[in-house]
């Protein structure tokens, strides 16, 4: 369906990932077939995205399997080599668990052990692309997609694997012939929409059309686009939801102008733990994300820098939350509670 | 005051800039003593921000006496090529016709007509700063100035020959003891708030935080900053202000917060032929502004671009109008009326 493939799995063989350091100047596969590659691309962000990391790992299983013979010792010993590259992405870790997990229920030959952990690599993967067809079917009917959306941050394949949340329901919508252009912000400081989402946008063939972030409330006020969604990186109990910083402020402005606002995110966001957005952390990043990009610098030395990773977007701001069991609608609080019950096991 | 000086004028001499494309990574100041040095440094955008244009052009009108006898006809070919450097900077062609009148009102001789050159220069200079003291003044009490303030984009002496508009009236209430931090916006896609307004903080001593523009609907509702204030380029009669696009999105956060949200400009900013902001024309700027910075290109080629370069912000998300003459408050319609009826002869 999509015009690209942010990775694969090739049993017997090793994986192919899209180098996402290189976008959106050059698109280059690479072919990683042993853990040390594997735990270089994920440490260089080659690969990036939690969910695409997941898959990732699971795949720097199947590779360690097929490299190091499948012996208990070895896998244990990849699994924390791989672990350690970026030892606070969950995803990640779980399907890595995960591969061990399905390596020993394969019982103890080489050959057997080998095959299940491809076996759950590609599965892996497929479950992936299957729970984001999910969420973007479920989306695809959302009241005000149509003429053309705002989206922030990157939320495409490139963050999954499979086709991604927001940009995977703006995809479906497109295809649907519900939606004609996708707006998307620039996204500082790392310029996730910029670099990634305009690129997406182009592999996918949808008409796509770069702003400043700074100019996303004109264009709201302007009545040129009919809704604006975006992922979310953790969703409260209430249903306020922590996303890319930016998200709070599109939020607010499209509410002041009846433009509906949409969460798109997996069931994992869900967080039924932390009871309303003040409970969520969040993360401070490095001063010199701002006031410049790579090497280039455009602001003085010294001078404080105020950095927030993400911002909480409150539950009476966001018009539906769209995960691949449906679309929720508020109050949030009861089907999240439902929800999360449900997947408690999950 | 400040800690640093756009602009000097050295009658006999020439006048000295500071070369503003060169900030904030070197502080150079440029001698201009020739016309064409003077239309380069306009053209190059060395010198830029519009009421600072109009007195390097009365000081470019002054080197042109100097340069090329002070003849009515020499004068109105120099007048001529200063011009053409920004045919839209309004206050650059006002003032080089003040200083024609200047001369011509001189008398018939080289010397006389010289002198009167100088002294409009001279004037013009120090009518800005006596303009952008009397805004400070009145500013610098406005209710919520205390604690932190948030502004957006450049509004120091950079822009204006004397101290500025929004930042004067946060220098004003620094040095008084009522603000501690300033928090500025990076202000894409040009950047002056990285580039500028965190350089004239360090100049003035006042402690900067910069912070990207994606951060500031989450800072204004952590409740860190006590009013948000920014300059304006174009008021209409009913108190809808056009300004550096990102100002509405700051507007319509703050109100949600109850931060008192202010625009500082000059009375010349006022537009009573323009009943509403929706009557204000707003310009368009180049694609190249947009997914990249300077030389460095962030977004894939092809894609099409949204960059406005002004938004507007309907008068009832503003707490307070600062000009010269005082603080405006709303109802605006009256105050206006009132205000640009007393100066309809300026």
């Amino acid at each position: 369906m999509s015009g690209y493939t942010p990775i694969c799995i090739l049993p017997g063989e090793g994986i192919e990932v899209l180098d996402q350091t290189l976008l959106p100047h050059e698109e280059r596969y690479l072919r990683l077939d042993t853990v040390a590659a594997v735990a270089e691309a994920i440490r260089s962000l080659r690969v990036r995205g939690a969910p695409l990391l997941g898959v990732t790992g699971a795949g720097g299983m199947a590779i360690a399997g097929e490299e190091q013979g499948a012996g208990p010792e070895a896998l244990v010993e990849a699994a924390a080599e791989l672990k350690a590259t970026r030892p606070t992405a969950v995803d990640l870790g779980a399907m890595i668990d995960e591969a061990l997990v399905a390596a020993e229920a394969a019982g103890p030959s080489e050959r057997e052990r080998q095959a299940a952990l491809w076996g759950f690599a590609e599965l892996a993967l497929a479950r992936q692309r299957e729970r984001d067809a999910a969420l973007a079917r479920h989306g695809r009917e959302l009241p005000g997609l149509e003429g053309a959306v705002l989206t922030h941050c990157n939320t495409g394949g490139l963050a999954t694997g499979g086709e991604g949340t927001a940009l995977a329901v703006i995809a479906e919508a497109w295809r649907a012939g519900r939606i004609e252009r996708c707006y998307a912000t620039e996204t500082r400081p790392l310029l996730q929409g910029a670099r990634l989402t305009m690129w997406e946008l182009g592999a996918l063939g949808i008409p796509g059309t770069l702003l400043p972030d700074t100019a996303a409330a004109s264009l709201i006020a302007s009545g040129q686009v009919s809704a604006v969604i975006t992922g979310a990186d953790r969703i409260a109990a209430n249903g306020d939801g922590a996303n890319k910083v930016g998200t709070y402020g599109l939020a607010a402005v499209a509410a002041r102008h009846g433009v509906p606002f949409y969460l798109a995110a997996p069931l994992s966001t869900f967080d039924a733990n932390t009871p309303s957005g003040e409970a969520i952390p969040i993360e401070f990043r490095g001063d010199g994300e701002v006031g410049g990009f790579g090497d280039d610098r455009w602001s003085p030395d010294g001078g404080g820098v105020y950095n927030p990773a993400f911002d909480v977007t409150p539950a009476e701001l966001i018009a539906g939350i769209v995960c691949e069991s449906g679309v929720l609608r508020p109050p949030y609080g009861p089907a999240i509670a439902a929800l999360t019950a449900q997947n408690v096991d999950r």
